[in-house]
């Protein structure tokens, strides 16, 4: 830790999370678009191919074992490029998780744009902070709305439909949100992405996270308050059966992959 | 730059920048309560006392010339301090400078408090990397009101009254704001602390930046809009020129310091 | 209807709703000074002296039978006094009532004082508009903090304590809010003041509305959730057995009418 | 003033107000439209054809001489309809208005639509009471958007371009906002309709308002601040010398009027 580390931490590393699904790059290519548009918004284009992005991440993924979960970073002062890999973290939550709402409020589209993946991002850096002996936690807006956890999008089921806040609530575009949005849709489910208010996680019948590393995430308390007695609600459990054989047969996610 | 870095880096370090005169460090105290006040918001107790802060910064000074700046670092990951020095930057500020306000608004209250000085704030990192040929940029609240510079807080005088930011405007308490608050009290100026609209600058009869490094900067320019031709209005001028005086003398300014 | 009536309207009327005990009218001198402070705020003074307000007042219960609901108008334009004598209407509410979140948000204090009670006010109108079958609906303020019901306050007990929105969340200072407030003092509940956040109906213990026609009010379900299946809990219904006997008891609800 | 009276007061009068060129209504198809769309966001339908409107109005100006300004009101009580006819008030602007901010913001779209033109609207109501020596006064919004005139639409000009803040702003779609706009294209002057910060007021070249009784209106003073010392911009001049033409011959004005 010194002046220069000092440098790069003030100005920001933009990121991106991805992991393996039978040690293959998921939706590699996604992730590498979005990266790029934080960049683009620093006026910065791709510092790397796609292919040597790749490249990196293959390499990377032969030296462990199993699945591996990488951080892609950029720095925005040194224009450097690391990329961290991990065995990929699993847990058991099937019987449903905890969550509440954060303390301090996702930080408004007017202050600093949401789709911004940065190191320091305050609402985020305040939000894990807090997490302590739940799964995660609910990340509100300025105007009270429900937009997504510190590190996983949330969704609702009320009355057979399939609602999760929209991109104007100020929220990251998840790509596992993505694709359980098109997994519903491709099972006849409505989908409605809009506008929603915190208080109706209370209101819902199912809520449960998507996030990288563990897919569709049912959750079972809310500030303490029981969602579910014995299991997941229906619609919860059929995407969560049916997330991965989804996801790995989509060829959008494998785009340079193969 | 490696995934320990990264992972402090994540987290944040809370900071504080100080400078000396005469080559004594400047309301260190005042700089050492600040810190202690963003480590508090995080449970986190003075890692350092008083006396151990102080030593390491004399210590630091004496390894280079002249008047010094320092920024004194925690890291809230792994509970590190580290101070940085350099040579205190000077710049010909007298004929006035040029601001403009910055595209993106302070992270509002409800969001992160505003007295944290953390590194990777958002709005001070998207405001800073706007700057280019300003001096700094003046960064607007949620609601339209004025707040402070980058790295400074900013003054108006209108009809001989002089007016900043009060705190509930969601700004930084600069130490040097503060002292020139004294400073205008103490020549009998009326001072007004209270939410200003940005507009205001526009029909204020003089505007100026204060911070650290350079004390009472007066702002020629706002928006390339030119708010005097020849030279500083009379308030700006008579704190400029009073300013070093008056704080050098103040007892406050010394705690602990010699 | 006509063109004087319609700049009336365009306007306003600053307006008081009163009742009577006992045929006397409740807390008569708190309406008069709170109809005082809405006209100070339009820099008018009293149109009337409090003992004419109470001459009107008792003239007016004169002619009905029972206990009488009075609104108390001035107009704006034309500084006319209006007072309007009613029934006081009653419901069964033992049982609980039902409430929902109006759709549009209280209107925040930069854009319309809370206190202002004025006809006319959107927040207001749209609010009622939407009540349908439920017996009121709570207003959320801008950033998602619960405000008041249409013509009501609202409490929330929690743990054993009782907890209110705070003036600071933009609400209307309601008499019988105030009345229950130190009801509940002299009873040693603790009482929070504070910014209460909407989706805290849904893990409050219990959850009750009080206000001039009624006092306490139950709340049996809100959207469509059910808070209690058999009856109201316990401090509810102390506050509701309570509140008469109390209110009737404190000397400050009857200056000036007895 | 009765209890009849005030029930239609309180739950407000939506309404237009329109004025005639050559003794004919103009516009009064879009005056027309823009009244329903207020009474459907109440699920209400329009309670009188267009004819039957068309033919209230030509009455009206019947009985009086010269040009005519008429409001036309929907109460939504009692569903009465009434329309207020009077001479077109008329002012010298020629050589530019005094404007000032209003104290209290526009009441934003969560809290009430923009569109909503009903009495009691206390953006309005408090708007106008402010205006005093001024011609209008400007609503900022809630994040200090310049919103509109309490009675005018507001537009810039900076180099070269027509600025007015868009409708996504929180403003009512005035009309003749939008022949103003048409007018310009037509003359080949770049038009933007966008977020206008309140402070670019103060950067702009040249600030003129709209409004239905006088067109184009030039602002000299904005808070006190000279805009222009002899006489307005080259572009609102043009504007102001082109709007009549321009307007009387465009056919949409005249839908169903000859």
């Amino acid at each position: 830790m010194d002046g220069e580390f000092l440098e790069e931490v003030s100005q920001g590393l933009v990121y991106e999370t991805l992991r393996t699904y039978n040690r293959l790059p998921f939706a590699a290519w996604k992730h590498y678009e979005r990266w790029n548009r934080s960049l683009s918004f620093f006026g910065l284009t791709a510092p790397i191919t796609f292919e040597r992005y790749m490249k990196i991440l293959s390499e990377g993924i032969e030296k462990l074992e199993g699945e591996v979960r990488m951080k892609v970073y950029f720095s925005l002062k040194s224009h450097k490029v690391l990329v961290v890999f991990q065995p990929l973290p699993r847990a058991n939550v099937e019987e449903g998780v905890s969550v509440k709402f954060a303390r301090y409020r996702r930080i408004p589209d007017l202050s600093t744009p949401p789709f911004l993946k940065i190191t320091g991002r305050t609402d985020i850096v305040l939000a894990r902070r807090d997490i302590k002996d739940c799964y995660d936690v609910l990340i509100i807006g300025a105007s009270g709305q429900l937009c997504e956890g510190s590190f996983s999008n949330v969704f609702l089921v009320k009355d057979g439909v399939l609602i999760t806040p929209s991109l104007e609530s100020g929220i990251l575009d998840g790509i596992t949100r993505e694709n359980v949005i098109e997994l519903a849709k491709s099972l006849d489910i409505t989908v409605e992405e809009r506008i929603v208010q915190a208080w109706e996680v209370f209101t819902a019948d199912e809520v449960f996270l998507t996030h990288t590393s563990m897919g569709v995430v049912p959750v079972r308390k809310v500030e303490n308050r029981i969602l579910f007695e014995e299991e997941a609600g229906p619609i919860t459990k059929t995407l969560m059966e049916n997330f991965e054989p989804f996801a790995l047969n989509r060829k959008e996610n494998w785009v340079g992959a193969l």
